[in-house]
């Protein structure tokens, strides 16, 4: 589960005096926060503790991680001259996160770890709007006022993604995920002709290096089948449409992953059983089933659900 | 459409000194900033200017609206006793937003005005929740925990929009709409179960007097046909799905609203143009269609876009 390790105390322990994104390049840090909810969960896989704006940071943006509100830009892209003279990511720039890939897969055994990535429209909306924004209204007027410079930096966003996990493939990540948290703020159209060519940029590379791609945005039921041509394997799903429907809306080629909404890890055990158990149930519907949440964990998710929610998870046939 | 007159020079300078909720109870400055937007805008409607929220205060709910943050509850709604305790709405409590029916009405002729509550759902989240929320965690934690207590607190919430919109209509408005604008937070069947029979009976007392209603939330594709089922006359579309396939979803008996994107108004004039076409086009398909955006207008919108745009459909056959 993304983000699982956020809520625990020792996580906010180590992380007490480190900035988030420092923290992503210190590969002993990010081996012991990957760990952590791997021990306290005994979770099927890894998820790698990093940040979809570490590719960004480290090719040189001025990006920081504000605590309470997110990714901060500096200086907001919103022109021509700024796309032109967006920076690319050297492979070489990504050595501390696959050192921290190596040691992880060292310490991880048989487990395999997952690597990841932003999607392009959630990284561009983040670089255009400067910060977390509710309608991305700039991302959108550029999309559609300069399509030629929108896909220009779209497509120079997916090459800093895809470089950034080919790097994490190579030094041993078993698959990787994509996360364009944000694209369901779009019409399937614009989807199509603004975003998949530079999604499948990135699965196409992934695919090349033989292993697995995870698509997931919240809130994209209707673009679902549009997130599969892009050329994922599995899909994430949210909780707002059971995995069975889920399932048929992306065909018997894909597997789906999700989808208990973590707002009810706050409800009590009765209430998370009942709804993890429907989620296997309609996940028993698809060609292959993660089960996982619907979204990442929230911060002030209680350590003792997730823990008793893994177990049980585990106990099922 | 919804919240156009809040971009506009002349909303600023009659609301400088007056906070939110205190202008809502002022019928002669509700009657100036309804008029504002159709006097700039020659629209074919008034909506009253209000706030969801508006009931709750007059009805002794201690919240106000936070500029740039949205509702503020003190107190926020947790458990059966805050449930219990919860104010109900006297009808007279409603006189300052009735009067400011009455002026308007008698200013626009024939142009009808259209007046709104909050539905359930987005109301019990920000009491519960304290303020607005990216995960409504509390809310959906309590119906699940608690089903009896959340219907007894959503079922006194409709109760009070119910009354709220009921006033509005004795006064002369001449439809009603109710926003339940994050119920689209929710899968199709915790909203059926915990959401639908509360605006069930908001519309049905809307219905009682002859008005027609009209219901919308944001990201509800997957509810639109429960949100029919609610009892709506007209739906409201965002711009994530088509309005001829929304049409198809709510069936032949119901109108549709909507559904131009509000962040494509940055966007450059042909842009604009070429978008609200294809609105007009695809709402063609349905039994009716009433031309809006599909979200508020952004505070930060060109009121110049707004008026080409309200000059441009006019002109449409």
């Amino acid at each position: 589960m993304r983000q699982a390790g956020r809520s625990l105390p020792e996580y906010k322990k180590v992380r007490a005096d480190t900035a988030m994104l420092d923290a992503c390049l210190r590969p002993e840090l990010v081996t012991e926060i990957t760990l952590q909810p791997v021990r306290r969960y005994d979770v099927d896989a890894a998820v790698l503790f990093s940040d979809i704006v570490v590719p960004l940071a480290i090719a040189g943006v001025g990006v920081h991680i504000e605590p309470g509100v997110g990714p901060v830009v500096a200086d907001p892209v919103r022109d021509r001259a700024a796309i032109d003279a967006f920076p690319r990511l050297d492979p070489g720039q990504a050595a501390p996160v696959a050192e921290a890939v190596r040691l992880l897969v060292a310490e991880l055994g048989a487990r395999p770890l997952i690597g990841f990535c932003g999607g392009p429209f959630t990284l561009a909306s983040y670089l255009i709007e400067g910060g977390p924004s509710r309608n991305h209204e700039h991302t959108k007027a550029l999309m559609h006022a300069d399509p030629d410079g929108w896909h220009a930096f779209a497509g120079t966003l997916a090459d800093i993604a895809a470089t950034f996990v080919e790097e994490q493939v190579r030094a041993g990540a078993a698959a990787i995920q994509v996360f364009d948290s944000w694209a369901g703020a779009l019409s399937d159209a614009d989807y199509r002709r603004f975003v998949q060519p530079h999604s499948r940029r990135i699965f196409d590379r992934v695919r090349a290096l033989g292993v697995p791609g995870i698509h997931f945005g919240v809130g994209t039921g209707e673009l679902l089948p549009a997130m599969v041509a892009a050329g994922a394997d599995v899909i994430g799903i949210d909780w707002r449409i059971p995995l069975d429907e889920a399932s048929r809306r992306v065909g018997p080629t894909v597997a789906v992953q999700g989808n208990l909404d973590p707002a009810l890890l706050f409800a009590p055990w009765p209430v998370v059983q009942a709804a993890a158990a429907a989620a296997l149930t309609a996940g028993a519907a698809a060609p292959g089933h993660v089960f996982n949440l619907g979204h990442g964990v929230l911060p002030t998710t209680d350590p003792d659900v997730l823990a008793r929610l893994t177990t049980w998870v585990h106990e099922q046939p």
